[in-house]
């Protein structure tokens, strides 16, 4: 077996800047959690061999291997013998990287409200700011992960779920995950909610009236709603539940509709007065 | 309305440094691609009143509040009138942000073979690089994504399909995503591999004798499978159909197990070589 190089680990983690500027942060902000050996990594030198462990959360060249990182196990809904991996990167590790808070900004609202409008404008104006951000789009999801979902009401509650706990993970990277879809009801979108830590899902509801998204119409589908052609359309024969209490209402009143760029403002203000901003 | 102030955006994009550092690189490489009022979004201030817009894919307005972003009308599986929306921040984008390329490293191999230990040391290692991952494990989404799923031979297929298809998404947002999973038989794999662009999907092969994970049993489930108290365990009375032509086997020949860090120097330098730890 070859000599352990141990390498230091923590909560204390290089921010993203060059890679060079990021191994030199590495090598002076070090905090030990783990060994591991890295003596033979390309790119990543041996930098102190350091003989303690003090957590050891990790890696270690012979239990590990054997699967002594796992540490809890569980029966969940269907399945048994399903045991829960603690992985050694963890999400305030990757915040640190990126130099924010992952979290869910949920855009809630009739179609044609303009959520998925503000979710790019949204996504544009933080990554200027050198911020991740990853939109899931109601829609397009419909085309993957949940192309085997109908409009059926059963089926619009799971596509839900399924959204709410993907934006979880992207949320658990260290990702400004944001989520737009009409998700009507208010106990679907509480279930989201309930899936995050406290203040990490942020829920701004596009407070427009319906005349306005309908006379707007962009997709042609309150025209077909009308007709009968499409059923369970939201807020013609299906209701839609605004939010009790979000954190971010963006409000159309009459003829005064805010600008993209008021909206973002108002977002990312949010977000910034709130910490997501910096890690 | 107020004074629109057109700040440029397009295939050159901050890399995270320091903010100021991405301030000053966003200032100075500038392509214009779309418009957008930021007069008053705080810690951005205008740069410079631009006139025309070249592409105008993002933002205007007035019309992208109606919908006119929008660019593929379609019929999915289950569904139609789902639209699919360009996103103004693009992969590209976020690979730039991130100094990496998102790909999906998917580890494969009987229960016990190492892949979630392989998974926890490579995010290691690639963070110690600046590098942003995330690890996507079977056993933990079935606690949340896949909670709907039971080890029922469909349910099986349809766990592994979701997590390719958010293995997908996070390569999307750039990130390097671990997976790992047993995924026995190959046409679920090869169903994962064909949803990413070719080369970004990069399958793992974890070739340890089924006597030696049997020995190792991490987790107790062998011996619950040989004495009949699990049903369909892959190895035991389930197939595991090892990969045909993957990018990396890490094999164990008798006694001779390669160490975690050997195995993860082989992935990096595969990364490495394939252009994967750099924009």
């Amino acid at each position: 077996m070859e000599k352990v190089v141990a390498v230091a680990v923590g909560a204390t983690r290089p921010a993203i800047c060059s890679p060079s500027l990021a191994e030199v942060d590495f090598r002076t902000s070090v905090k030990m959690s783990g060994f591991f050996n890295v003596s033979r990594l390309r790119s990543l030198q041996p930098i102190k061999a350091l003989e303690e462990s003090a957590t050891a959360s990790v890696v270690q060249e012979s239990a590990a291997i054997s699967g002594n990182n796992l540490c809890q196990n569980s029966t969940v809904a269907k399945s048994t013998n399903i045991l829960w991996h603690k992985n050694s990167v963890d999400k305030r590790d990757r915040q640190q990287l990126l130099q924010q808070k992952g979290c869910v900004i949920w855009i809630t609202g009739l179609s044609g409200s303009g959520k998925s409008t503000l979710a790019c404008a949204l996504s544009q104006a933080l990554h200027w700011r050198g911020k991740l951000t990853y939109i899931l789009d109601g829609d397009n999801c419909r085309h993957g992960l949940n192309r085997d979902l109908s409009f059926k009401a059963e089926d619009r509650v799971e596509n839900i779920r399924r959204i709410g706990e993907v934006a979880k993970l992207f949320a658990d990277a260290g990702v400004i995950c944001i989520a737009c879809l009409i998700s009507p009801y208010r106990k679907d979108r509480d279930a989201c909610r309930s899936m995050l830590p406290e203040g990490d899902f942020i829920e701004v509801f596009m407070d427009v009236p319906l005349q306005v998204c309908e006379a707007r119409d962009p997709k042609g589908l309150y025209k077909l709603a009308r007709e009968g052609k499409v059923k369970g359309f939201t807020g013609i024969d299906d209701p839609y539940e605004p939010p009790l209490n979000c954190e971010i209402v963006l409000k159309q009143t009459g003829d005064d509709c805010p600008s993209p760029a008021d909206m973002v403002e108002t977002v990312v203000s949010y977000l910034d007065d709130n910490g997501f901003l910096r890690a």
